[in-house]
């Protein structure tokens, strides 16, 4: 479902390093025949292949007793326990509020999301395998209090957990108080969990269409088993050019709708590249808006960039430019035209200038700004990602240097600086 | 005002390339005396050493009558001219709704913010020196329709214009239909420009304290000048570390409230240097949140990262960690804590594990969220960016490679692909 197209690589195109094809195709034999590093948390590989329709039907069900029940949804989760859900909410829209809190530690994000929440009723989903993470933990503390001012004893009956099947603090918390609890896999990492209930139960909440959006994922994982995708070239591409020296990858929309995308695509790919010194450096813009603050950079400056546009090839609006008595502004020959068109011209003219500048572009085309298509392009990168990092020589699936920073945080909290 | 630490830059401290202090001495004074590239853009330099009081309470004047006679203010302009104004309105607040359009050609966001305006009374700003800018031309012809729609004839009396002080095409409008006229100084660059009409017009309706803005920029300049301000050492730092092989400098944020002030950063460095195929790329990212996201890649990815924490002393609110009866996370450690200081420990905790996978890391620290704070800090970095380019041997007040893709897209606009 997903295409790309390579007209604006240029020369680029043709300065394919040797054998990367079979290093790529090697690489996706691996993830498949799961014996490649990290191959116990391939999980998301198949996933896709059937919907569950138990857990279908329960999460249904919990989400529509929170729809009718309550006036918003809650998610409490960091990293790869929100970023789909976001990015999807974002992208899709929807017709009942969600909001997200535990991303951070700051008193002025609390002192909003209390201030929104206050008046209001509302559930919570606390997303975590282990429900120790300092972020969502301390923020479930802050909702606690929140709830129990609301609720009194009944609070927990406003909370849904989505935590590990058998162990973790949250999953104990759950099973001691009778929390309705959804699973998060065990061979699904974080990054790769969107299709799990880590974000279907909040899209669902949201009033997203998930099963289109399950069944897109079917329908890229099908084009990419019969060759028809272009998941695989997307992979090969970006090491080919990062072999060449473009370490940064800039991923570019050109509607504000796509940019919580961003934000998941970048966890995905600087999460599973970027260890043992190496990867793709994940950046992102929002178009034309950044044209007028990295454009110039992009066009003219360290020549160590990549940039792939995302496009929407149907959108869901448009307007035509109006015509006034005077052309006060230089712009009659717009008037009367679409301004999807417009923006589409911007893109390629972009495109064309950035290559001319010594910058290669891909354009990644997405069908629609629906849940089908971003189920495909979700699976899409995913697949894209795992193969890539592969090609890179490291596990896709681990994150040892996450760990890192916890530990140094942990020692400062227990003993002070 | 603003002050850096450089604890946790480690041995790269020691490693500074010999000669270039007296660069970057030469460079400001180059900047101070103009005869440096560029100098016909350097009127931003001490345009802070007095309040021009005339324009101070015309300003005031125009936004007296928006706030007492319309629900909102819709301000149009592109990158420079919309930057610093969200960027300050983020940091500090406001008690004036201010909706910002014209930064791109998408109709989504030209659909949400029509949804948002509909049953509004509001007032525009248009901020562009030419008035022929694409974007927030095409949007001023959508605002237009909805300013005829609500007050015919009488539309234009709900514009201020912020443009040339004689030359362009909303000069030329303004001066046909007696619109209030606000003047962009010659000699001031778009991405200099926030203590100029084009930041303050915005930021007075907004409720800002204008002239505590002005003073802490005033005072910051006056650090400079007696040698008191940390601005040039962190030219000089930055440019040490990128003749280092540090080609990407990451802003880093503990507080969403500052993440709007990273664009504006973005547009400034990344304009001002980004060229002649050189430049330091700027980059940012909201912690904790990102440290889930592009943490790893920090601590193991490509080793071509400096990190700049952007940290503030004092924040505006703050809460006491919660204790229940059960320690269910396993965090009652921190219970009775402070989230503030918690947050203080997760930045230094993950600039010393950083540190230890090879990016250093520079600490700006603001004293404040507030106007003063922001006006030094604004004005912070306008200088170290300035002197900056300079030492890099560019024109730190050109954009050329804005004008290429313009260029190209004006053609297809005009001749189709």
């Amino acid at each position: 479902m997903i295409r790309i197209d390579t007209k604006y690589l240029g020369s680029f195109l043709e300065r394919m390093p040797t054998g990367l094809d079979e290093e790529v195709s090697k690489a996706q034999a691996s993830l498949e025949q799961k014996n490649c590093k990290g191959s116990e948390y391939t999980g998301w590989v198949e996933l896709v292949d059937s919907i569950d329709e138990n857990l279908m039907a329960q999460m249904t069900e919990v989400s529509n007793e929170i729809r009718e029940k309550a006036e918003a949804l809650l998610v409490i989760g960091i990293g790869g326990s929100y970023l789909g859900a976001k990015a999807a909410m974002n992208f899709i829209g929807g017709d009942f509020p969600v909001y997200f809190l535990g991303q951070n530690i700051s008193s002025h994000t609390w002192s909003q999301v209390r201030e929104a929440l206050k008046d209001k009723t509302f559930y919570v989903n606390f997303i975590s395998k282990s429900g120790g993470t300092l972020e969502p933990a301390l923020a479930f503390r802050f909702v606690r209090t929140l709830l129990e001012e609301k609720y009194n004893e009944e609070w927990h009956r406003y909370v849904v957990a989505t935590t590990d099947r058998e162990k973790g603090k949250l999953k104990g918390l759950a099973d001691r108080l009778g929390i309705t609890s959804f699973v998060v896999p065990d061979d699904v990492g974080g990054r790769y969990s969107v299709l799990t209930p880590v974000g279907l139960l909040p899209l669902l909440c949201a009033g997203v269409d998930v099963r289109s959006l399950m069944q897109g994922a079917k329908a890229e994982r099908e084009d990419i088993l019969s060759g028809q995708s272009d998941a695989l070239q997307y992979a090969t591409i970006r090491n080919a050019l990062y072999r060449g020296g473009k370490a940064v990858e800039m991923m570019v929309t050109y509607n504000p709708a796509l940019n919580d995308l961003c934000e998941w695509w970048k966890q995905l790919f600087g999460e599973s590249e970027g260890k043992s010194s190496q990867g793709i450096f994940p950046a992102s813009a929002s178009f034309t808006t950044d044209l007028h603050s990295l454009g110039q950079f992009i066009q003219d400056g360290t020549d160590f960039l990549m940039e792939t546009v995302l496009w929407v090839e149907k959108e869901n609006e448009d307007f035509e430019i109006p015509r006034f008595d005077e052309d006060t502004d230089g712009l009659d020959y717009l008037a009367g035209k679409s301004l999807n068109w417009i923006n589409e011209m911007a893109s390629e003219g972009t495109m064309k200038a950035h290559l001319a500048g010594g910058t290669p572009n891909l354009k990644i085309i997405v069908p629609a700004r629906d849940a089908r298509s971003l189920g495909a392009l979700f699976y899409f990168f995913e697949y894209a990602c795992g193969v890539s990092a592969l090609v890179q020589g490291v596990n896709p699936f681990d994150q040892p240097g996450v760990e890192d920073y916890k530990r140094s945080v942990k020692e400062l909290l227990v003993k002070g600086i």
